[in-house]
């Protein structure tokens, strides 16, 4: 056994989603796309007598954490270290999820191959209904499209071959169990229909027309959020909301073109990693 | 249209394959698992009159390339540089394949998706017989295990979850399109024994000794390069032969430890990326 393991998980912004349940919590997921960023994750994992989860600094609970420990038989402190805000959109709680798989797989010797630890990552965010996409996509790297829902023993992806810097402010959390839990009708056919064209077209530009269109589409937009994506569009920008969050992202300079003063990143090449 | 575009593609490493022919190109493939590395090649794409192929200051024709120019309905002046040996077990030719794709859509704005653009690298490599399975294992990156043959749409990938650093030498070239021109029964039954060993158990441990049993059953081994992996074990590291090519690599520190005067990379944490 090792004293320590470190795992860096890109964070995740979904442009757009529709949500596939499924009984089994490793076929249920989503289709979509979204850009995973170079700001994520880091955490690290150390054997302990006691499970504790602490966030920058902070004590938390986190159901799919603590699933993922329990299915690698790991008792273990995990200190997580995130660039980015938690219930914002981020797929914080997914990267969590992912990076202990990671490195408790590594710090306690377990052998499980990486679809194996996605599919246990995926199955407890799905389960504490915390995330439908976020994990395969974190999992992937890039600027993934989820054509098929699930983990990577039943999803099918595709990419954007692109990258680019990514602007983003955050107004506040929204609570993505809140969203998924209510009617997902709307919001399912709007997904489908943005998957059509990104599929059709993929390029940023239309990933990011897609995006924007869903949001409307699939009534989720706040007015912050509505307000930031028609000042970066009125200053020749391309931005939108990501899900599930009050936040915006925006390629290249457009929330700064607008005024805004965002956080910036970039998307990330690689998935999830040990480091 | 852009100017150019460059990409770059990690080279890869087969520790072990079994080769799966099919009539079409985008099903055939191999079965196996190797380690990609941040050694590669940088793939330039500038538009021009006539196609020509350039491979660090030397003009020369690589087969795969052409294809995928012409697949994409693309005339341009590709520029590679290598910081691998050509025909030596690196993919090198693989990687110029998938990076004019990835560069070559970029520069014509042909708006293809990352699975489209891995296919038809792929396929052009198939059909050259310059390689198998290097071009899907470049795209994805880590140390991709290649559970079923062929193209994205075609093929299912696994990965051992672990980076590390990685030494090699290299002796000389071998042609990919002998070997694999040749009686190939003994080989891939060593390699469907080689894939069931490091399915149970994917851990880089695992993976060197399936390939060291591989390379000795389908009777690939040279006699320089016998030695050279003998002597990395006696020195208690792990090395094997890279497929296909006169060359051995090792993790850590085996090659300098046996002491041999290797280059050093490491495994490369993301597939193939526009830079």
């Amino acid at each position: 056994m090792r004293e320590e393991a470190t795992a860096f998980v890109p964070g995740h912004v979904t442009g757009f989603f529709s949500a596939h349940p499924d009984d089994d919590p490793t076929k249920a997921g989503s289709r979509g796309a979204g850009l995973t960023l170079t700001d994520g994750v880091d955490v690290t994992i150390e054997p302990a007598t006691e499970t504790t989860v602490v966030l920058d600094g902070t004590e938390i609970d986190v159901d799919p954490v603590a699933t993922v420990l329990e299915t690698l038989d790991a008792t273990a402190r995990v200190e997580a270290n995130s660039e980015l805000p938690l219930g914002a959109g981020f797929g914080v709680s997914g990267a969590m999820a992912l990076g202990t798989a990671l490195a408790a797989n590594r710090v306690f010797d377990r052998k499980l191959s990486m679809n194996e630890l996605v599919t246990i990552a995926h199955g407890a965010e799905v389960q504490a209904g915390t995330g439908l996409g976020d994990v395969v996509a974190q999992a992937h790297g890039g600027v993934p499209i989820r054509l098929e829902p699930g983990g990577p023993h039943h999803n099918e992806l595709d990419a954007i071959p692109a990258r680019a810097r990514v602007e983003y402010v955050s107004f506040g959390e929204r609570s993505t169990a809140d969203v998924l839990s209510g009617d997902t009708e709307a919001l399912t056919a709007a997904g489908k229909e943005a998957l059509a064209r990104v599929v059709e077209e993929p390029t940023l530009l239309s990933f990011l027309y897609a995006s924007r269109l869903f949001a409307r589409d699939a009534g989720l937009l706040t007015a912050r959020v509505s307000e930031a994506i028609t000042d970066v569009s009125s200053a020749d920008g391309q931005a939108s909301m990501a899900m599930l969050g009050e936040t915006v992202f925006a390629l290249g300079t457009g929330l700064s073109d607008a005024g805004y003063e965002p956080s910036v990143c970039a998307t990330h090449p690689a998935g999830a990693v040990l480091k």
